[in-house]
């Protein structure tokens, strides 16, 4: 007896997995340790920046109607009182025909409204002489000109990349609030699998999902246990799935959830009293994808095919990581490409080719990264992007315009539109 | 006196970094720990994957020849003699009219030649009917099919990412050869800077560059020294750039490169007798940027200006060491955007606008993120790309096309072709 399975469309299983998604609260890390974790407040500007008027360069800062009337015929003298280096303020206030000698980065000092940089002066003993008249603010940076102290820039459930990083050290965020991240364990399942290390046996091939979806997860910055390689037998099985689920936040299998006669992933699901949220995507490769939640947990049923295994992992996985840790940008970049190549075999399911796109003189141009079944390994190592084809009764040709999902990009969207 | 440098163009000054890298060598690394590494060696395939005929789908294994002559009206029955599970091999060649039950990724048996799905089949006691003909070769994965025996398949100088990590561990890969990692030195200069837990001063700001390259060479898995940050003092800098550059391997330094009066990098460069690459480069921000290069060793001076300082780091810097650990695509990957807002100040000099690509009804559009000044620290913190701005007297408007490259993009290009 053959199970019949429904196919559900890729957005609805997109959709049920983020409806699923429980989030795991937060805590408070040092910003050092802050790179790449998810916020979890917003960035409020506690102070403005710059916290004071300053000079963008390096000149003399002067009362601006001091400079009145000067020009080539009638150079403007001015007296410096003194040097304002970057990080120190002046004495004094200047006075009529004053200046400081001051360095990009220092405080504006009291009456100064305007700064001639060195090249727009002669010096000439302890002063220098101008030939054009200034404006009133002319070459300073004001006070709150990038941000006003109290104004929300960046929103909770942001990622933390290197530019965040710059702000929160601006405002002494020397501690940040942000998102617990989840524990994810992974299973590899199939009596066929051996270990890296391993030598080939007949009819055996070497587990290559369990590493890849470690890697897939250290690209994350997430942790994971790693409970191994199952063979496939139903009690072993299910006693590992439940020593995982009992230790970690979120688990990953690979393998087991076809309609095979070693196939028990669906057995345990239904003995552990998981709920299924569907076994069949209308998507290739990876149409066995199987996701289900139990107690607040989502259990992701990975095929054991590693380009299905990758595929699932980067549309229903990811996303959902990100989502228990509050991200609000967890899909893939979307765009538009050429296709460089003919893609003549049509589909009924939604196909997803993994692909190198590249900039050329035909604008973004996307080529198959080779042989492309569900059981392919080698296209995974290729490529830097997805191509998603619709399904239908067509193969595609050279030059049509296909939509792409880039992968490995540190900023995700943040809806699925395909 | 107004020192006067000669700006070279952002191109040459890539060209002129890259040509004075020097790389680390290589060392050997479990599998588990190479994601993120660069390859220094190539993968070649260790044996043919598939490495056996295999099966794509559960169901039955037949000769073929025995199918002839199936149809609707003359079903033809098979003995099954027994199931190969994957992973399991079959115990006997198949004879005539004989199926072995067989399940997905198992090795097909001695003799057949063909699978048939179960839902082709019509199952009755220990086998089942056939309505139609099978082709000799038809639902089987062939060995070799994915890739050869002694193929190459990755070159070396390509990042370890999930993909490839699956395809090393197909192999066997346990252990690989990868570039070593330069440790990288950083130095914050500037009187004015204050750590990022203390309260503000007049005339001070926090230290934000520091954090944000310490955030960026996190990005890319690099470790770093810190060597904290030093006030504008040129025995005190001069001495901490000496220890700094004896215990890394490269070093970044921020602030400091302008022509102010405690800018002091210069003149350690001259001190220490680094060979001054360039010293301005027809670009805002980041003009002041300087590189220098002494015993086979990089000095890189950002300026202190947070905008400028990213920006140096990812057009400079980053491909500089990629480039040590002989990365093959150093460069931020590059494409075209419509703009979605007008940027009207013209400048001289190439411009870099930091930016949110998104697509759009209008395909690709970029919008510039705020506020632009060289100084400008929130706008580094939002958007997900930069926009490239060619020199000259005119502005640009809404619409126009112009060229934006990817922040924070896994794999890189090979070439910088702006």
């Amino acid at each position: 007896m053959v199970e019949i399975r429904k196919p559900i469309q890729v957005a609805e299983a997109v959709r049920l997995v983020m409806e699923h998604v429980t989030k795991l609260g937060t805590e408070i890390v040092p910003l050092e340790n802050a790179y790449g974790r998810v916020l979890a407040e917003p960035i409020i500007a506690k102070h403005d920046v710059p916290p004071f008027d300053r000079s963008p360069y390096d000149g003399f800062a002067i009362r601006a109607l001091d400079s009145e009337g000067a020009s080539g015929n009638n150079r403007l003298p001015f007296h410096v009182i003194g040097e304002i280096g970057a990080g120190h303020i002046g004495d004094r206030p200047i006075g009529e025909k004053e200046a400081y000698r001051i360095m990009t980065g220092a405080q504006i000092p009291e009456n100064a409204d305007a700064v001639v940089m060195f090249e727009q002066t002669v010096e000439s003993g302890n002063g220098f002489t101008l030939r054009k008249p200034f404006e009133v603010g002319e070459n300073i940076s004001f006070k709150g000109e990038d941000c006003k102290k109290g104004e929300q820039l960046i929103e909770a459930g942001t990622l933390i990349h290197p530019g965040t990083i710059a702000l929160l050290a601006t405002f002494g965020y020397a501690y940040v609030e942000v998102a617990i991240k989840p524990v994810v364990g992974i299973l590899s399942t199939g009596t066929e699998l051996l270990d890296v290390a391993d030598e080939l046996e007949p009819g055996k091939i070497r587990n290559s999902n369990g590493p890849m979806i470690r890697a897939q997860l250290d690209r994350m910055g997430i942790s994971y246990k790693s409970y191994g390689m199952a063979a496939d037998e139903l009690d072993t099985c299910a006693f590992v799935v439940e020593q995982a689920l009992a230790e970690t936040d979120f688990l990953i299998t690979t393998g087991g959830v076809s309609v095979g006669d070693y196939d028990y992933l669906p057995a345990i699901y239904e003995r552990l009293g998981a709920k299924v949220l569907f076994n069949k995507v209308a998507m290739r490769p990876g149409s066995v994808t199987t996701v289900a939640a139990l107690d607040g947990k989502l259990l992701f049923g990975l095929s054991g095919n590693p380009s299905a295994c990758f595929t699932g992992f980067e549309l229903f996985t990811r996303p959902a990581i990100v989502g228990m840790m509050g991200g609000t940008n967890p899909y893939m970049p979307r765009m538009k490409a050429t296709l460089g190549e003919d893609f003549k075999k049509p589909n009924p399911f939604t196909r997803f080719v993994r692909a190198s796109w590249g900039f050329t003189e035909q604008g973004v141009v996307a080529v198959p990264a080779g042989f492309n079944k569900s059981s392919a390994v080698s296209s995974i190592a290729r490529g830097n992007c997805i191509i998603v084809l619709p399904s239908g009764t067509r193969g595609f040709a050279t030059s049509d315009e296909v939509d792409i999902l880039l992968l490995g990009s540190e900023l995700g969207v943040s809806e699925w539109t395909l």
